[in-house]
């Protein structure tokens, strides 16, 4: 999705790179040597930063484009003509369009990257239509699509990805490789939040509402969970040998997108007078093995938004923390004091193997 | 308690001061203008640290003393009568002593510094007897000893104060004042921790267990919240305007103490082998009017401590945050960008007025 482009930016860059060359090895993996034949779906304003790192890919090929909105999709095609030379087929009838882009025979695998209510539904008809799938974040919007997403996935043998770049944040990474050579010990405890003032992406300019400000709209709970979740469920080997058995969740009352719209649009506006739900959803999730990770969200209230995403990682031999200006750890008989370090000072012995493997590429393309 | 002293001392200097200077002021308003007569009850660390700044108000006499701990008393004794050369009755006669000054006539008033699981019975006593007090945190320790402290405080009419520095750090007393102000508009939600490696202050040299160590030998949730929660409380108006609801609460896995006493005492020790509980809390509260707190407690995991208690505070147009360098606001209107700003900045506009009342003379007492 769009965002601010903060001191993340590097890392960034290099994270989505990364994901989507992860996706092109695993399904060119899969399908033989041949560079993998993408469609996209979806190419707005976040599917087109993707498809510019993509054609960045000599692996990655542009088959297809689908977009209901004409403009996004001849840009879409203009940029794969003058990158690549080639001429990918447009798909542009209607919000099942999409469809049609499945039953290609020059379409191994398919991006998704429109709204996000479409996801789940979008990325099982792909799996059963024999396609490898990489998805936007969220998966899907509600259990019966996670589900069918599961099902879809099992049936077809077809590779899923969510392309949940926070995952691939270097010192994300740099953490998972510190759990896995032992150094944080038994974890108990982790802390993550998505906390950004999104409110101004809520709306269209005549105060209709984006899928955004329909989710805002709608779900008073967390519909935004995987860039604080994804790290810390890859940190705690969530369905690798740890698994999520019971959550709680609070929401405060609904204050922000409110004051937001009436400054904006008046408060006679059909808009303003919406019933938004609360400002700030937190969780409290259970694993199996009793660890307990604390998850907020709020996208709705006033506020600066210096990291947008933020962590805390517990265990017995080490501590972490993200929040404001330097990722910090402490490493019980490594930090040479009870203080917290630069992650950075660790970076030279454990960057993530697949940070080094990337980092150099990912420094061409642009944010992801 | 005793604790590190960091980059706060100049703050809780300040506020243990103030909360002495207050209640004796209050006390005295409801005696008469004579000085307040102050019964000491416990003064090992921490009572003898208030004891001291006691002897720096003119306002306050020190009439009577107990411990369990002669040492400790005979300490005390001497301290008032160099600072005021007078001889405060000792009493040392068994851990119920403390009744028998509470029959005394020369005392209007007692300060309870004595372990934590004590202070409950100790204060309903005190009040039951006539006298005001103030009471070291916690409270008390079941909710038994909660509604029996209330019933007391009721039937007698005398003044109870719990001693919660942390309400009178600088920074929370500003926030407090520019909420009273209106800069935050509507509250929505506030997260508020204590987070601080401990664990050395859970045994005695030859590792049995302090009060600390009983405490946390017998409870896995939050036995420990007012210095987290005492400024959120005062916040958000709580009994005063809005009151808490409902609570959920989570722990995780005990591993933290464990590995400390097997380091310390061997694995083989018997205060190892004890069933340790969870080393981090995490609960989710909720008010009347809907807004959500967030509380966390951890003091058994290996880690720095840098703050020691944290604070985030969301309203519909200021947001506040206190967690590493610098507690950080913004302010609708006010901050020149959707930046963070210091604290400090909003001094000379919000200070509160009992900080500007009691600043001076709280500069010449010793940590509180």
């Amino acid at each position: 999705m769009s965002e601010t482009v903060t001191r993340r930016e590097a890392l960034k860059l290099g994270a989505a790179a990364g994901v989507l060359a992860g996706a092109a090895r695993r399904a060119a993996a899969a399908t033989g040597p041949k560079p993998i034949r993408f469609g996209f779906i979806g190419v707005g304003g976040r599917g087109t930063g993707l498809l510019q790192q993509a054609l960045a890919h000599e692996g990655v090929e542009v088959t297809a484009i689908c977009d209901i909105n004409e403009a996004h999709l001849n840009r879409g095609i203009d940029l794969v003509r003058k990158a690549r030379g080639n001429e990918p087929a447009g798909h542009s009838a209607g919000p099942t369009d999409y469809r049609r882009l499945l039953t290609r025979d020059d379409v191994d695998a398919v991006l998704i990257a429109t709204p996000m209510q479409l996801h789940g539904r979008m990325a099982a008809d792909s799996l059963r239509a024999g396609k490898h799938v990489l998805s936007e974040v969220a998966a899907a919007v509600t259990v019966d699509e996670c589900l069918d997403l599961v099902r879809a996935q099992k049936e077809s043998g077809r590779t899923y990805m969510l392309a949940e770049n926070v995952c691939y944040y270097r010192a994300n990474l740099i953490v998972l490789n510190m759990i896995e050579q032992g150094l944080f010990g038994e974890l108990t405890y982790a802390e993550c939040g998505y906390v950004h003032d999104c409110r101004s992406l809520l709306f269209n300019g005549d105060g209709s509402l984006t899928w955004r400000g329909e989710l805002a709209r709608q779900e008073s709970g967390n519909w935004y969970p995987t860039h604080s979740l994804g790290p810390v469920a890859q940190w705690l080997g969530i369905n690798r040998g740890d698994r999520l058995v019971s959550l709680v969740s609070r929401s405060s009352p609904a204050v922000g997108v409110k004051d937001y719209a009436t400054k904006r649009f008046g408060a006679d506006h059909p808009t303003t007078k919406l019933p938004w739900r609360g400002d700030s959803n937190t969780s409290l999730l259970s694993t199996e093995r009793g660890r307990v990770i604390e998850l907020r969200f709020d996208t709705s209230s006033a506020r600066p938004h210096p990291t947008t995403t933020y962590f805390t990682l517990q265990g017995a031999t080490a501590s972490y923390h993200d929040r404001e200006a330097v990722p910090s750890i402490w490493v019980d008989g490594k930090s040479k004091e009870v203080a917290w370090q630069s992650i950075n000072d660790y970076a030279a012995e454990y960057e993530h193997p697949l940070w080094k493997r990337w980092a150099e590429e990912a420094s061409k393309t642009g944010h992801g």
